[in-house]
């Protein structure tokens, strides 16, 4: 799919805008010209205007530095069609409904295509009156993608593979993997809903939803303008995440360099997501003392052991009058600690979770759904992980339910790029 | 359980406090004195102060006529203890624990019981450091409870019975019933989440939940001072709710009067909960034209088929130039308009919910869970449902997958005041 350059005149806008909501438009890909910069619906319907907007465009996706919106809805898609051509239809189709969906937009208009009311609406419409109260909409790809389907085999770069297995792993396949991931992020989670939906309707013919979760509420911070939130453990979570602010951090540790096998992936990140159910009835019984040896931290405060202050340093070696450890061998922030890691940091970005009674035992079925950027999986996660997996207190209280790896490209230039364009024209 | 005038004192209130916590404190309740007015925890760390909260005490019970809050967090209890001393101990604990959780405070403080730090937390931590966000808290008894256990089987009110069987149902019963229904409305969802599961926790030994849903964003109009939101279906839901303002139909439609068989329930109200699996990717297929006939009102503007504005009043008697009826015979709002039911009217309070796939059909799991409340259900969600199940075009686009209905004691007087007192002191 090449590029298309031809200005976009209002009746070529009408055309784009009828087909996002219509499945299987594969023409339109064809046809390039994704990403026009307006609502292109029929109906003349006033939308309000938007307050509070990310744009989509820039030279990393939005949704990683991007300051933690308070709810969350990921999914994953499994791509259906062997023809590149409609895997790339949908991935303009997507960028496009991005960028309306982002700056308050429906999807292709409120209306029906054009105008005509024996036809289903383009855009679903349980967004149509909402800010987008800051949506963000992440895309990445899955080892799976650069099989034999696609023509991709030889552009996947090597940090992108399936993650190894962890000790106490206790995975379940049908909420893991997929070829696809999307990440929704916004302050309305009907919002963030709206554009997972959309996103689903738009693959119809081309790929099926696979797994999907929703957050209730951000466990991390990512910027100075945040405070610390609280997981369901009750511990502030991502006291020391890296912030956006730190630009060295950012570049080190978050973003794909120029030295990256696969250019296409330069300025992109590589997103892990692990579903971490929380064992809660056992944590609520356990002693506060032994929580805080658990975790590391005061639970009130958030100050390390040893510290005053939330915000305190991290000493590992606070020794107490008998010469114990103050923050234990096994305490949770000991083991992820970048000193503990070789210097090694992930930019965290997860959300709590609830779906309900698990049917087996009767109890909560709630936890965290863990994310992270990095640059590299297998120097940052694989290790971090692997060492939390055999030796972290806190596995006593969890269960990790899920896992997935997407390489997410760099961000869109504009109108006109959409998810994964340089990997495709490579 | 008798009453408890004597003065709470600062030792009793410590007792009260950190009793909270802890699973089967039986003893707490024979000597009365819940509602301790303030946090009690041992914990002098400060706790934010709460900027937006709605009094758990009044004559009725908060969270039906309060302005519907932006976020749900069901559950349901099965009550497992045989001791009814036991059973309205628990009540009394979630009195007291609701009064410090709608005033922003933890459930018996931040620290553990006694200051003793070799004992398990008596708040679960997740909400210390939030504002309320207009949390309420209302509970209610299902017509199980008022089976040969309790010794309630003469208190059982004649409106509160088990629903019957609709055309199209398909429940599923480990989502539906339950002793004890616990509605948890927060605009922050955190804060939802922590009231039941401190709930839960309360009710170790005692309870156990039975079901739960959490409600991502309200389907309703309860109060002027909210606009109309849209449900999963993108339509605006709610419309022609019940307002609070409008103290005669409140009084009329959903407050239990004078005249009930069970005086115990004079001011409060029944709530029925029906979780509705909207087949949303096939409504996404169905064009504009059906779905408005469908539901009777336009999608965008949520006028009223034959109207031009939200507001205007349903006329079911309008007809086109050719003599067909403008609001289709089978259209939800003409088989659940007032006029086709006698009149009768139902407060509605839904939130949409989803949860994720269903792992039948590969679709999403997500549409509305339904609330209503009502004087009696025999007269009004009953006749209205038998209607709908039978005749609604809706249903072709619709599950209902759960349902359960609960007798809502009036509110609660103040401290020493708990959820069904009156009913066990009858």
């Amino acid at each position: 799919m090449g590029t298309d350059d031809k200005p976009i005149t209002p009746s070529r806008r009408r055309f784009l805008g009828g087909a996002l909501g219509v499945a299987g438009a594969g023409a339109v890909g064809a046809a390039g010209g994704f990403g026009a910069s307006k609502a292109t619906g029929d109906d003349a319907q006033p939308v309000s205007a938007a307050r509070t907007q990310v744009s989509l465009y820039g030279s990393h996706q939005a949704g990683i530095a991007t300051p933690a919106q308070d709810r969350l809805a990921f999914a994953a898609f499994d791509v259906t069609t062997t023809d590149p051509m409609a895997l790339q239809t949908m991935l303009g189709l997507w960028a496009a409904a991005a960028h309306q969906m982002t700056t308050g937009q429906p999807v292709g208009g409120t209306g029906s295509a054009n105008s005509n009311p024996a036809a289903p609406p383009l855009d679903t419409g349980e967004a149509f009156d909402l800010d987008p109260a800051n949506l963000t909409i992440t895309v990445g790809f899955g080892p799976k993608l650069f099989d034999d389907r696609f023509g991709l085999a030889d552009l996947r770069p090597a940090a992108l593979k399936d993650l190894p297995a962890f000790a106490g792993d206790t995975l379940d396949p049908n909420r893991s993997g997929g070829d696809i991931g999307v990440q929704a992020c916004s302050n309305d989670p009907q919002v963030a809903f709206h554009a997972i939906r959309n996103f689903a309707r738009m693959a119809r013919g081309t790929a099926v939803m696979r797994w999907t979760q929703l957050g209730f509420g951000r466990t991390s911070t990512t910027s100075r303008s945040e405070s610390t939130p609280r997981n369901l453990m009750g511990f502030k979570d991502g006291t020391n995440n890296i912030l956006a602010e730190d630009t060295g951090d950012m570049d080190k540790f978050v973003w794909v360099g120029n030295d990256t096998d696969q250019p296409w992936m330069t300025g992109g990140s590589y997103l892990v997501t692990r579903r971490i159910r929380m064992l809660i009835e056992s944590w609520d019984t356990d002693f506060l003392s032994d929580q805080e040896a658990v975790i590391g931290r005061a639970k009130v405060t958030g100050a390390p052991l040893g510290g005053k202050h939330e915000f305190d340093p991290v000493d590992l070696s606070a020794k107490a009058g008998d010469g114990t450890a103050l923050i234990p061998a096994h305490a949770h922030i000991r083991l992820a600690a970048p000193a503990s890691n070789g210097g090694m940091k992930l930019l965290r970005r997860g959300y709590s979770y609830t779906d309900g009674i698990d049917a087996d035992t009767g109890l909560l079925d709630a936890g965290l759904f863990f994310i992270c950027y990095q640059a590299d999986p297998e120097q940052q996660f694989v290790p971090i992980q692997r060492r939390l997996g055999q030796n972290d207190a806190l596995n006593e209280y969890i269960r990790h339910t899920s896992s997935a790896v997407f390489a997410v490209p760099p961000g869109l230039s504009g109108p006109g790029d959409w998810f994964g364009k340089k990997l495709f024209s490579t």
